[in-house]
């Protein structure tokens, strides 16, 4: 199993039933986002995670905070972008795959937002106190959102004379619908926890003390005796189908994934259920089959 | 009028407002799908529902389930599907009017939800009882879902190492959003009624006596001294235009069904409405324009 | 700044803060939409609110309505529609471009719905009273819906053979999802305050006096002290983005906005931040980069 010990600012575990807790922890400064955290959380999205061993992340905040935002106090350009760059969407999108262009235009929230929403695994925030700014648009692309009674969430970014970032605008009106999602963006208020709950923001609101025993059964109840290709699948599915043009094109894509389950776990699922005893999957999100066209 | 006296598993009646009602009908088998009903439900989606007598279907079940789902007792590949093809995303599209590759890999589910999607007219659940599996997500194709106090609905696909089928996650997102939605395939559980309207899937609970004359009410309500073709219409354009790219294609849609019903239904509709009289419609279902570009 | 003195069935007027106030103004005939509003509406939005001194546009109706719905007493098609021509999604696709086709086919009140939506500030609604068709439809292109005690609301488009227009089937299920859509645009009934609320049409009723204050309130709470800048790329970025196809669309525009606002009123904002002073924000909303592809 991955060990990720050696990162600055973020703490790595993974129980039993492969449950990881990742914790953004640089509590001294409310575990604010600056680009090592961004650096170590693509990394943890894009190795440490992807082990089989791990089968959902819960991510928290150490301290009082889940994470106060982008750490403004940088030199330079705060944001990691080099200014003297010339951006435009077509110039953006033809330098995607070069990585030195990459990393002087490319949202740094983003390209942390992608991997999360990338990972073929339930990902869960526990947000356990301020999520501003990139702390709340990072929960976006995590696939469910519990909070505890004292946490306050801000899309605060116009306040700033800047724009939510990170894909928020992607995943936010499938969570909330648009006229939610624009009252937050245009108001850049900080929300208390009942008012996200009441928004549909939030799955559910818990006393700090509940809050991550709370997101881990959740994450477990999950994955325990489940299937990791049937839930790679089932993730891949609801995202891609809720943007998707039409039910044919969805059909085409769970056509796939059902001819591949029901030859994989689903085989060992069916016996399971009419033998009455447990399952034992032995199928890999790793090598979960692709079930989209190529782009 | 169609009679579909030969179906084996379907019940099927048409009253004299033009509603029928459609009732799965296996009770000794809780309304198990098996690829009896499968073939049957592709028939009166696309045969007897369409003929222009009927305005409205309602779908109901028999006894004491809605429709306890997939039939696990079938010899072979229990979902129908033939073992040795090799599918990709690509194959599947490039063979989708190949209808002997069809039938061992295409989602028999998907293929009828795909069918109750393109009917051009209201399609209401009444679900009385257990929706399971398919049972649940056959439901998602239809506009809106009423349901007894007794009903228990579960996306269970993920405890048997299988993925939610049936077009179900182009659906749900649009119905529930995608962090219910991803909740409740993730946790492949039973819900009850009282649970699934809290999400936002039911529109509304009802005493087991009263669910179907509620249902059958409301599809009344939706089609006496209604044109058939505006409805028709309506019905493609939320669907498409959930999904279209930009405003200016919802634009381009609406503007050809509103040119065609201006020339159409909507010059009695005007009429009827100035000469405060009930509008008596002409139109026809059969005959709606098409409105959005061919693909 | 525009004046718009001579319109004949709006009134218009920017206070000090930029928050511009339409009043669609027919009270004798319950602000009914005609083709002299439906020009003047294009012009106030293509023009008027383009002013970079209008900041937010809030639109309400003089007297007791909002809008009647279309004025079902003029001559000939009463849609504006010219019944000689033969329409195709293709033939419209194609003729977008030619102002002389455009209008005898092209929905009338969808291109006053584009223009709002195309608007790159915030739109609110204030429903003071009956907003009826067209007078329902064109708020769904606007961001907010407030709305008094008194307001009644109808997509009653199918009691006259006709469907929903003006781009509404975008709008509709991306604020209250398919199933509420459907049911509403199914019904053609007129739903009271209280109804449209709890489908989450609205984002909030008010007693008929505190209606307009409420909701010029809430526009100055989004653009004093804001970006115009920041926020017309706020807009494009829920709206676009709430349709684009994947996270990584999502991620190209706002990577685009965020490197353009990172070097304009966003160094000021952070500044701002720091000095814990107002940020003195010079971005103009006409000025706004380009954040999607060409099309």
């Amino acid at each position: 199993m991955a060990t990720a010990a050696s990162y600055e600012t973020l703490d790595w575990s993974v129980d039993a039933d492969g449950v990881a807790t990742l914790t953004l922890s640089r509590p001294d400064a409310l575990n604010a986002f600056d680009l090592t955290m961004a650096r170590e959380l693509l990394s943890v999205f894009t190795t440490d995670a992807l082990d089989d061993d791990v089968r959902a992340v819960v991510v928290t905040g150490a301290g009082r905070a889940f994470c106060a935002g982008m750490d403004l106090s940088a030199p330079g350009n705060v944001f990691g972008l080099d200014e003297s760059l010339e951006v435009t969407p077509e110039t953006l999108r033809d330098h995607l795959s070069d990585p030195a262009y990459d990393d002087g235009v490319r949202d740094t929230g983003g390209k942390v937002t992608l991997a999360i929403h990338a990972l073929p695994k339930p990902v869960i925030a526990a947000i356990n106190g301020a999520a501003v700014g990139i702390g709340a648009t990072m929960t976006l692309a995590m696939d469910l959102r519990l909070a505890s009674t004292k946490a306050r969430i801000g899309f605060v970014f116009g306040r700033l004379g800047i724009v939510p970032e990170a894909a928020s605008t992607w995943f936010l009106p499938r969570i909330v619908g648009v006229q939610q999602a624009l009252e937050w963006v245009y108001a850049a208020d900080i929300l208390t926890a009942e008012q996200a709950l009441a928004g549909r923001l939030l799955r559910s609101v818990h006393e700090p003390d509940e809050l991550l025993p709370a997101a881990l059964e959740l994450a477990r109840s999950f994955v325990v005796d489940r299937s990791p290709v049937a839930l790679a699948l089932a993730k891949q599915l609801v995202y891609a189908n809720s943007a998707a043009d039409h039910p044919l094109d969805a059909h085409l894509a769970d056509s796939v994934a059902m001819w591949h389950t029901s030859i994989g776990d689903g085989k060992e699922g069916v016996a399971a259920f009419r033998e009455k005893r447990t399952p034992r999957f032995t199928g890999l999100a790793s090598q979960a089959p692709r079930i989209l066209p190529e782009s």
